[in-house]
């Protein structure tokens, strides 16, 4: 049977020794002879379940006393309103526009105030990152957003923009844990679970606790106020227990493979050789500019629209999965987040190199 | 090693068939090699599951054409603003106030108009369903709002209030496919998944579509407009897909077990056997009105609170989990949902009896 390598942009590819003990632990987790997806969310096992994966992500990144750490859902969609609604104090903030995400945010951040889009890349559509050194932020700015890894283009920050002291918010849905990040320089960063760290449905914010307050935008469901989840400890209501539990099983996993060091060594390593693949190619060429590269998500193209698409149908047939890019761009997508062992990327080179050979 | 029966009132219970499934597709579905929880939600086999758990799902319940399900995010509390904000087009809604569920969505219902208590049972803590036939609604009611079996106090409607042709909304998080329904009488049913139905973190709308329009409250995020998932087939961001994926296998457990008449068959024996033990008790007593008693949670107490606790901590001890009641009432109760088998009654009213025995 051939292997599955699946460079879905998410939800995503999984470690395999996560899954296992998922498995393993479906009907009777430790002893308890229930599932976690039975228990109890006031009990006490769930709530070891739970802290154990707050602390674990606390340590991973590093993150400060001064930062509240909220396990949510209703995905980055629902943050592109949560986040104006609680943040924009003095109607206004400044957004990055990189990708569809980040406009996305910029729309539904238009129903609070003035969703200032002081940048904008889609001029060559989203294949780069703004220069961030002659951003005009505006006087009244609440905070300055930015989607950081732009999973439809394969873009992200290298460097993060210098607000001079308005707080940033990060969308990093598709490098969340992907290598270490600073969370100091941020005012609040958000991303879904379903790229690097669980299953869709749970989404992790980590905010700075100065920036939350009781003032909300009128009208503000009890659920979309960041101080509701707060005061309760992510347990004002049923949390998603079980996508809890997986993503704590992947935070363990990472700290077994060297945390986020381990992870950026890996990751840089996988992303190095396939981004040198397609520099030497005569056939494959990658879509992003080369210094705003993302590690997470390689986007290229052969130039030929019939070829991409045979050049996909033929790689599912041989067990690469999800190479198809975003319908809104086309072209081939590889996302090689966290769990994508090194072998799948080193035979997907294999096989781009003969359908290279084949197709030329 | 003793057998534990799991009397949570929520997450709870799931069928051990649709576990095992579950554990034995966790790293390869149905030759995939990939699990559920790392597939595209944009790809044909996810799509099926979609598919499948709500073609299964209005057979289920018989769900005419004219009625749009939903998956959705965010637990009931989210439904709690959603209605208002989508459904309260004068500004005005009834509510009847038969715990603190009901009594929640009514105080979020003031965020967004006039959220009249048009009846209320708390002068005897929520122990009964108020007076049905001489409720007065109001004239501009958009709707008048129930919450059908309430979990806490282990009570239900047995018959349905008349509106007068105003939309009836209900919420059925834990009688959720306990029983047969006639869905044509509601404007809306919703529920959590996580009592009856699969895990924490999906939340499942029915609405009938005369009710959807374009016109919401001002300032209502995108995600929390009924007409975006709508429009979208619950597909407009990443929906919690493994938890959908479970509610299917659910749901086809269901179907194996006689669709909801066999629930109703094994639902009223399970709680008619317990019933007729508390009324024939020396120690034991439920609380809920017995013309109101729910099917799915059966609440009790000895009348003296230190026996309560002696009673929850030795059934723990032999298996008997989650029994103690909720932290606002006290006493007992055990939750006997759809995937608690008789066996799990009967091995607790034994129990009760030899407590009973010992200590009276």
């Amino acid at each position: 049977m051939k292997t599955v390598y699946n460079f879905s942009a998410g939800p995503a590819v999984l470690p395999k020794e996560v899954l296992q003990e998922a498995a393993n632990e479906m009907l009777d987790y430790k002893g308890s002879q229930m599932s976690v997806m039975e228990m109890s969310h006031r009990s006490k096992v769930y709530e070891g379940i739970l802290n154990e994966a707050k602390a674990d992500l606390k340590e991973l990144l590093s993150i400060p006393d001064n930062y509240k750490i909220l396990f949510l859902q209703g995905g980055a969609s629902t943050q592109f309103a949560m986040i104006p609604m609680n943040l924009m104090k003095n109607h206004e903030a400044d957004y990055i526009v990189t990708g569809q995400w980040a406009k996305k945010a910029a729309q539904e951040g238009q129903l609070y105030g003035k969703a200032n889009v002081i940048a904008s890349s889609e001029d060559k559509t989203f294949s780069y990152i703004p220069d961030l050194d002659n951003l005009a932020f505006s006087k009244n700015a609440d905070y300055v957003y930015i989607c950081e890894n732009n999973t439809i283009y394969g873009t992200k920050y290298s460097t993060l923009p210098d607000t001079k002291g308005i707080p940033l918010i990060s969308d990093i849905s598709s490098c969340f844990l992907s290598e270490p990040m600073d969370v100091t320089k941020y005012g609040m960063l958000f991303g879904g679970a379903q790229k690097n760290i669980g299953p869709a449905g749970v989404t992790i914010a980590i905010i700075r606790e100065d920036l939350l307050g009781d003032e909300v935008f009128e009208g503000t469901p009890t659920m979309l106020r960041y101080d509701t989840h707060v005061k309760a400890d992510s347990l004002y209501n049923t949390p998603p227990a079980y996508g809890i539990y997986i993503c704590g099983l992947v935070f363990k996993w990472i700290k077994s493979q060297g945390g986020l060091e381990g992870m950026k060594k890996m990751n840089e390593e996988k992303a190095g050789i396939l981004y040198d693949f397609l520099d030497s190619s005569h056939m494959f060429k990658g879509t992003a500019r080369k210094q705003d590269r993302s590690l997470m998500n390689v986007c290229f193209i052969t130039g030929d629209e019939k070829l991409d698409k045979k050049f996909v149908e033929e790689a599912k047939e041989e067990g690469f999965e999800n190479l198809k890019g975003h319908r809104s761009v086309g072209g081939m997508r590889a996302s090689i987040y966290n769990a994508m062992p090194k072998e799948g990327v080193e035979a997907l080179i294999k096989f781009m190199k003969k359908f290279e050979e084949e197709n030329l």
